[in-house]
């Protein structure tokens, strides 16, 4: 049973009764019942205990072993819920935070990543194609995206294996196998969606608090040798689909209200479908910071990305895609105008590396300025590096 | 209750007792209870039926919405009910197919498209990129492949919405918005995985055989104008991810054993992992007609692919990614090397069009040679089109 109860948060703690993001967990008494819970401070509130406790509507729809269902339940259900919520952090349902085991808190329909930022799409552009101009002509009419592999997203915590694969450098003959040399990360923010959409109804920039449950942090491993070898013309497959780490917790989007920004003027005139004037503002601003082994080598602006969620998620659809319960999508690599605000260590280290080395621990957290001076956290993404295992003999 | 039994199969029909495809099903009178079936010439077993009414270990497995949990449970299972199925044949077990309806036959989990047809990717090569070589540097070494949407995957018979997108041509000063009309099709074998496999243990040319449960055929409908704009550099994207048409029916590898075929000779060697001169031939002899409005504009062979499915199995989890039940994976657009094999509009009219009218329906069928003369069929892939949805105001 539950016995603690939360101290006192400290001073400018990222997950106070403002952010109350949601998680999946098991306590060592219950390892077999995953259930849902919310963060508070380093405590985490047993939502389906507090919720069977106080005789609550949502009862059912908390005590699951994903995030799913309260996905699906559409956005007055996830308002009513975190007003309960809130109600019951003065209750007795707690454990503390180092004490339960946190799972991947939703499973996952498709996953899109994009590539949002113009500072990392130009940086990459620059390391990539020195011969051609850095953004190609579509990059500000439209969000590019590309679709990733869903089956392969972890939670924050899991080791990561150094992927094996092709790699092939001018310098080469021919292609060469083994493990990647060229490991890197790619910090950014991932958006889950809860209520799905029918085929053919485009669900545009106004969809976008309807169809959004929440955020996190994600960080999208990359093995940029692999990828510069394969991702001509089809876009980036092996060198990215061996994992991709997200957050324990997903933050509600509503918690983000304070943190609404306009996004970068814009240098080229939109599509309708794309044009958000007039829309609400649809920039955030998370301040995200990257530290591998405990050094902070990024603190990148997530203010800063050209094109926005909402817009991401209106270009999804424009074409009659559905949406679906659990479809995830990530931002793309976070980059500000500065060397110190780059998302990757392919920019950080502007294409001569070093990249990861195995043992490396890398950690993404982030927050972004909530009501009355409050902070409004993402769960961390933190993964370790482990050595390729040995498994084929190329 | 079921009250027709089978008539004699006609000479030659691809659906005998040598092919044995599985599908879901409903019937007028149980229109809430999907299940699975096998289709033998125009009739439908009821599997689920004849299991309870034989008292079959499987009987469960088969009285399910799904295929899933006949896929996960394994080969030796898969070759148990075959046989089962086998002996049920001259039971009473049977609907008429043209009474029954026909559901998406299984979940999909990830969905990965390939671009295996040497022919295919130097005509569109040609056609996409006329100031360079046609086939990329790193298409002879590893089998090109990306990520498509799974949740826009769909039954033979769903009717497609013409997509809706930007496209620009050098001739347009700033991008335009509108109905495709450029709307392709691609013809395409695709392979639906069973056994799942974890993380790090890639499954090697070895383990196909394990790992695909079975095989259907796939209408990858391609918008050519969006496609065009959007998928420098990172692949495609909404020019395909608004509808994917699959066969109804699965059809056990198994029953393609007479039908392997060893490919194309490779120009270039291979990395140890994708070498497969020792195994047991990669090809299948499936000859694919493409009909559109009734008429045959096409019959690919898939005798003629470069890259075998083994080989994109082997590609697909050689860096670690993991292997779900459910996962499907298409070949690429199936083209030969002459004029009236290739595999969609864009090669078949080089480019110039016409592309497909709204009203045109297009159907895939494909056999392939099995024991004594026998023809195995794939389930067909029809689907017609309707005009784009006019839900936006872009």
């Amino acid at each position: 049973m539950p016995e603690h109860r939360p101290r006192e948060l400290s001073e400018g703690d990222p997950f106070g009764a403002a952010t109350l993001p949601y998680g999946v967990f098991t306590t060592p008494d219950a390892p077999d019942h995953p259930r849902i819970g919310v963060r508070y401070g380093d405590f985490v509130l047993d939502a389906a205990a507090a919720a069977a406790a106080h005789g609550s509507a949502h009862a059912a729809l908390l005590d699951q072993p994903t995030l799913n269902p309260l996905l699906a339940a559409g956005r007055p259900v996830w308002q009513a819920v975190r007003a309960e919520v809130r109600s019951w952090l003065t209750g007795e349902h707690f454990h503390p935070l180092a004490e339960v085991t946190l799972r991947l808190p939703f499973e996952v329909a498709d996953y899109v990543d994009f590539y949002a930022s113009e500072h990392h799409a130009t940086n990459v552009g620059k390391i990539f194609r020195p011969d051609g101009e850095p953004l190609t002509p579509n990059w500000k009419h439209l969000p590019i995206g590309y679709h990733g592999r869903a089956g392969t997203i972890v939670v924050s915590g899991t080791d990561v294996v150094r992927p094996q694969g092709q790699r092939k450098t001018p310098a080469d003959a021919t292609p060469v196998f083994g493990p990647s040399v060229r490991l890197d990360i790619e910090a950014e923010v991932g958006f889950v969606v809860g209520t799905p959409a029918p085929e053919n109804t485009p669900v545009g920039l106004d969809g976008f608090r309807k169809h959004v449950f929440g955020v996190c942090l994600v960080n999208d491993w990359s093995a940029r040798d692999i990828q510069a070898w394969e991702y001509v013309p089809l876009g980036p497959f092996l060198g990215k689909s061996f994992a991709t780490s997200v957050s324990a917790w997903i933050t509600p989007l509503d918690a983000f209200d304070e943190a609404r920004t306009a996004p970068p003027e814009r240098t080229h005139p939109l599509l309708p479908y794309l044009d958000d004037t007039d829309s609400e503002p649809g920039g955030i601003d998370l301040r995200i910071e990257v530290r591998i082994n405990g050094e902070t080598v990024a603190r990148p602006p997530f203010a800063a990305m050209y094109w926005t969620a909402a817009q991401q998620l209106a270009h999804m659809t424009v074409n009659g895609a559905s949406l679906r319960t659990g479809d995830f999508y990530a931002s793309g690599t976070v980059s500000g105008p500065e060397p110190d605000q780059r998302g990757c260590l392919l920019e950080l280290t502007e294409g001569k590396g070093p990249y990861l080395a195995d043992g490396d621990e890398v950690t993404l957290t982030a927050w972004a300025p909530g009501p009355g001076g409050a902070r409004i956290g993402l769960g961390e993404v933190t993964g370790r590096i482990v050595p390729a295992h040995g498994t084929t003999a190329p």
